[in-house]
């Protein structure tokens, strides 16, 4: 065998062959970093997500990073041609496009070297250095504090005005309920009757008990959830459109490299948040949970602008808003760990290791922010804490599969129906009169809700009360057991049902029926509301029905050898909370189709860490059915529904189809490429203008047509524009030249000289790859484009669009819901 | 600008021209599933973890899968000439080499798609297909049931045979000293002082107490040492040398894509199990943990075997032994979520959500399986039960982060020794005697460990002793506080030490000096070894000791601000036991540098929920330090010390170096390729004679060095040997063809076809890709090796080999320690 020619030695040595754009484009100068003190003191809203074209940021750096480069590269520096110029602005991206992952972490890796390397130079390079060492960890201590201390503010805002629909606290009017009682001074703390707590009735001289008081309860219950909910949709649709809805399908896109502008600016932040506290306090059926993961990551993005190795690159970004959105889930339910691997498992598509731990340690921060402001009042961490006294027995399986079986059918049921109704929205006049449906539906909620005391009281209070084991001080009605406790510490005995529980019953029926139908329609309307509570109410209602059933069973049923065991001593030994536990994980799991994550949060949530069989069984069977009757969990749904390029790495693809069936050009279709140095300028705007494509190959020449390289449109645009602007003599014929070097004499106007803006190192693959290799390709890489060869010819392109596009098409279904590039 | 040239139409419509492996491999026909019932009927045993080379399973599909290509393929099907051979036996790897992931995840959806068509045929193929998708869960399963059941029955024997060094059970030799006591029926239960269990001593008519029955029992304790170790280490020596070690550290590298037969094969599983048994009950300063994980991949690899899917493609395979490690840590643990999570974060290389699933569901049903067997004796499913009755105080993060630093320390510390006797083991004489090596340590270990009571126990009970709370049941002299208990439910109070806390410290100390010692020569003897045991104990101790000291400061400064609130009241604020916890995570994971996977394994071991935030402070403290003195892990370290090929996923590459200066041949070397159509046998024969490579691409011509694909020298091999022996009039002057069609009027003799083993898709990059980019590629896509190519013209070829010793040479290291293929 002969070794390879040597023809293109001397232009493999030229450091300029480097894929130039990894040097020129936006290295925080000198300038840029001592700006960056006094535009952050003037606050994190001096930033905004809107990346502004900055020039400063965008200017190239100083070719002596090359001197960091291997010998072998450091040849023929001097042929760098003073007329080659640098163009600010390049490497960004417009505004729903995806981004280039492999492109913005090379540039971040040459901008970190860069500092490295200037390191040695100067103090003040070397603190420089440290601060952008420390950055990311600096940057997710913020967001975990800011976001702890946002959450903690909500819960406390939301949990006032839930109480305000109900009455008020005259001496103190910013206390709520439980607060007023507390400061009271009253030996026993009753919640439900305190002295210093009054009742809309009361406040207007009523009695608080009656017909007459009950009536002005109900107007001002639905008369103050009406106004709250207006308000919300008011400020959602004048301020901040992008703040309606859980915003977790949008984040799931974003975080797989797309670009929406604002969708996490300070205004989205703003209005989410106050619009959170205002839909809960409304009383409609929606949590703040979901909604807390996008105001985490709209914190993770404000305040990533404070640090240029994250707020410049949207690839790093991504890093910061990964551990946000494990922040999120931290600071809503007060789990840590179960935030990270929703991060990981449901949020993020690219989750290398170093994110896992940085998210960890946001999450913890973020928990233990809570922690101290401690909106619960309770010295657990945790929204729900339970304690059961007996364990489960082997028997319960089955009724705890059967949980998961009823959640993943309900879970199915209500994607399909709320896709529906949402597609109805989008199609019908409905969907002009979001305010008016916000009434409509909020005047319905209340009206339904308040006769029926399991759906008037908050969903969280609901789902603490299912959850919690009948005790001695539980007085509802659920515990309404034929027992006499002689002392707390006895063991609960097990007992019959007795008339408050029959009753306690059908009024959770009636609330189920309620709470699903409601939700259908609540689930995005124009005002911020989340999933995760209702989704935990139906689960745990079901679960609670099922469990007293169970529990009525065994007691009728003591001698029975499956019970024998352990209810033969009298003592209870089903407990109705763990079912309502287990069937709340089944129904957030059949909507959601997360796992192990949803586990982790279940039992940080409830402290039950005994219970993890049980929670794993239910999650398991409730994800079978689900995935058996429709695959996409909701969130995948309304991703779909909304057409956003969201390259889905849970599904497999599995076609025959390969890169030639789908690269562009089709057959019929013609191919736009540029030559490297033949065209003129000419040539080049009438491309720019005849096509729309978002950037074109690079070619040695028409007839060979083999690749060079790839050049972006909006580069290429900017390009043009500032050489136009700042170089004499470009006119129509200049030849626009992609090459390293000038051809020695050189005749004509001046030419274009653009290799600063090709990137050499474009992924191509050969014509005969199957698609399932490119698609896997796509989801690892993050790529946005590859271009397709067959021997070294370049034959097409595929972008991310045409592989959607593609697999849509596969699937039968239309490829035009692909809407964006 | 014009559309592509049409002149490779006709060759890319053909559908031959698709990457022939993908097709023409292994898949498994009709009788090889018939046949595989009977062979799994012979048992577990009747496979072996060498891939025999089946013919039929080997055999290569017939052509109808073609059917489902799009119309645009299913041209031309005609010109498939008969001439065209199938080669049995092509796809596999041989031993010591790199597997390349995305030929086997395609060659497995070629098979899967293969399937799916087949379906609709009769029943019996209706039947295979079911049994094909569901056998993933099904192995899953198997080796979540196999792998609990085995890990029982190592608890069971270990904890027999422990005993076994101090006394007997004369009425039932095979009960252990708990259930021996439990059988005695006497009314109160002590463990130390029941009749029917003898000690030694008591066995040979001596007085239980005394000098003499001393002495005895130390003899007696010394002499099963040395008995278990010597036969562990000449079991390993004699049947499966690859049982020793924790076996974590290849595990991670044959996850990451490398081949090392027999490693877990069934006589490695059957000697690892048993040596686990006698290495832990010779008092060893290891534990069994870690081994279980190797020993749960080897029973997922053994029936991996029973499944063609997972059997026979190596890419596949590694999802079960994914999910198989998280059962190993599920067992080890109790913890099936930390399980997952160590799978996750630090075993697994290619974790696709699906394995996250299936790894959760084996881990769920391997705890289950464990929980059954009960070999610990309690209802918890944990080995470390605890519980306190105090929450954490906020000053006491300042410890916790401090036990944090010191875990670090330690940590660091300890692997650097560790390697660096491992290192003068591989180079010295002492590596030739590993027996009397292991004679050696467990004598010093028996003799150094007996008079102190916290190194004699079982290292599991001294953690779990120094875990827990001194309450009033607790009498050893580690709880000789002066306080008295009045009832079991009062509070806790604070009290000054006495004087058996005093000794107790002091033993502790020098327990501690002894576990650092011993543990680093005792990992990498030839025994199977874990760390995790002893780096808890370790830690414990530690925890313990700091834990005590902030006891007595707040006992002695109640009045100090910091105290005031919690330890006023008279209780006590400080829990010794949650500082052994704490500090036990710190220095596992200042060894291992696990994070997230390690605090929830020790919450699932502890049932600590509440203590997520200490635990998360000092196991960050603790990475961060360690990381700071030295980025590697202990599994990492053996890792880089034995020359494995693992790219690992967690460093940073950040060097400027290009595709180009890492590529082979280098500048004065030759290349090697195949042309097309051009080269006889007979030269194909002399460059494989010549060159060891591990395959070689495929031209157009020497002269334009287009690239058509790349085919590896065993196919090539095995190829060749086929053709001479089944094709008539092969000789050496036969033309070797790689075109998809043979010239029409063929003179000479006839052609060797080998399209069939010609990769048409291989992954190509440019000479000025950055290196960064091409390490993430290796990474991600899991390549064995990728062209670069300059203009379409080859230039080189870059193997993982070469990625690993540019690495290592850019960090100064010796690139040739990078081993194998």
């Amino acid at each position: 065998m002969e070794s390879r020619p040597l023809t293109h030695r001397g232009a493999m040595n030229n450091p300029l062959m480097r894929p130039p754009n990894y040097q020129a484009l936006s290295h925080p100068t000198t300038q840029q970093q001592q700006q960056q003190p006094s535009s952050s003191a003037n606050g994190v809203q001096g930033k905004d997500e809107e990346e502004e074209e900055d020039p400063i940021l965008d200017s190239p750096i100083s070719y002596n990073t090359m001197e960091s480069a291997p010998p072998s590269n450091q040849m023929a520096t001097n042929i760098l041609d003073s007329e080659e110029q640098e163009f600010p602005g390049i490497g960004q991206y417009d505004d729903f496009h995806t981004i280039d992952w492999q492109r913005d972490v090379a540039r971040d890796r040459m901008r970190h070297r860069h500092i490295i390397k200037k390191r040695e130079d100067s103090i003040w390079d070397w603190i420089k250095s440290g601060h952008d060492a420390w950055s990311g960890w600096v940057c997710v201590f913020m967001v975990g504090v800011f976001a702890g201390a946002v959450a903690g503010t909500i819960d406390i805002g939301a949990s006032w005005m839930s109480d305000l629909r109900f009455g008020i606290c005259p001496e103190a009017f910013w206390f709520n309920q439980e607060q007023c009682c507390w400061s009271s001074n009253e030996t026993f703390y009753d919640r439900d009757n305190c002295s210093n707590w009054k009742s809309w009735p009361q406040v207007f001289g009523h009695e608080p008990e009656g017909a007459g008081a009950y009536i002005i309860s109900y107007i001002f219950y639905i008369l103050w959830s009406l106004l709250f909910a207006s308000l919300a949709a008011s400020l959602v649709m004048m301020f901040a459109p992008y703040a309606c809805g859980s915003g977790i399908p949008e984040i799931k896109t974003i975080l797989s490299g797309f670009i929406i502008r604002g969708y996490l600016g300070k205004w989205t932040l703003l209005i989410k948040s106050l619009g959170m506290v205002l839909a809960v306090s409304a009383g409609l059926s929606l949590g703040k949970e979901g909604p807390l993961v996008h105001v985490a990551c709209c914190i993770g993005n404000i305040l990533s602008y404070m640090f240029p190795k994250y707020g410049r690159n949207e690839a790093k970004k991504r890093e910061i808003l990964s551990a946000a959105a494990a922040v999120g889930v931290s600071v809503a339910f007060g789990a840590p760990i179960g935030g990270v691997l929703f991060s990981l498992e449901e949020a993020s598509y690219y989750f290398p290791l170093k994110t896992l731990w940085r998210s960890f340690f946001a999450a913890l921060v973020a928990a233990f922010v809570l922690r101290s402001i401690n909106p619960f009042g309770n010295e657990h961490l945790v929204l729900f804490y339970v304690e059961y006294s007996k364990p489960w027995i082997f028997i319960e399986l089955l009724p705890f599969i059967l949980l998961g079986v009823i959640g993943g059918i309900i879970g199915t049921l209500f994607i399909k129906l709320n896709i529906k109704w949402c597609r109805y929205r989008k199609t019908s006049l409905l969907g002009q009169y979001p305010r008016l449906e916000v009434v409509a539906v909020t005047l319905l909620t209340a009206f339904v809700a308040y006769p029926n005391p399991y759906t008037r009281i908050n969903t969280s209070n609901l789902i603490y009360l299912l959850f919690s084991q009948c005790g001695v001080a539980n007085n509802d009605s659920l515990c309404d057991y034929q027992r006499n406790f002689t002392s707390a510490n006895t063991a609960i005995e097990i007992a019959a049902a007795g008339p408050g529980v029959l009753k306690a019953v059908w009024l959770l029926a009636l609330a189920l029926v309620f709470k699903c139908v409601v939700t259908v329609f609540t689930f995005g309307l124009k005002v911020p509301c989340g999933l995760f509570i209702p989704s935990l109410a139906m689960g745990a209602i079901i679960g609670r029905l099922v469990g007293i059933g169970m529990e009525q069973l065994a007691y009728h049923n003591q001698d029975w050898a499956v019970f024998a065991g352990e209810c033969s001593t009298g003592e209870n030994c089903i407990t109705p909370g763990l079912y309502a536990m287990v069937g709340a994980a089944a129904v957030l799991g059949g909507v959601t189709r997360m796992t192990v994550s949803l586990v982790v949060i279940m039992f940080e949530l409830t402290g039950g860490v005994r219970y993890i069989v049980p929670l794993m069984a239910a999650v398991m069977a409730s994800k079978w059915i689900g995935d058996a009757f429709g695959k996409e969990g909701i969130y995948d749904a309304h991703i779909i529904l909304n057409g956003y390029p969201f390259l889905d790495s849970k599904e497999e693809f599995s076609h025959t189809t390969l890169a030639h069936d789908v690269m562009k050009p089709g057959k019929s279709e013609s191919f736009y490429v540029l030559t490297q140095d033949s065209m003129s300028l000419e040539d080049v705007e009438q491309l720019l203008r005849e096509t729309d494509h978002n950037g074109f190959p690079v070619v040695v020449s028409r007839q060979s047509q083999y690749l060079v390289g790839f050049v972006a449109r909006r580069d290429l645009n900017i390009a043009i524009n500032q050489a136009k602007k700042n170089t004499e003599g470009i006119v129509g014929d200049s030849t626009v030249l992609f090459t390293a070097s000038v051809p020695s004499p050189w005749m004509g106007p001046p030419p274009l000289r653009l290799r600063k803006i090709l990137d050499l190192a474009p992924i191509t693959i050969t014509d005969q790859t199957p698609m399932e290799t490119v698609v896997d390709m796509f989801r690892k890489l993050g790529l946005r484009q590859t271009l397709v060869t067959h021997n070294g010819r370049l034959l097409g392109i595929i972008t991310k669009k045409d592989v959607l596009r593609h697999i849509k098409f596969l699937e039968s279904e239309d490829p035009e819901s692909v809407l964006f590039n």
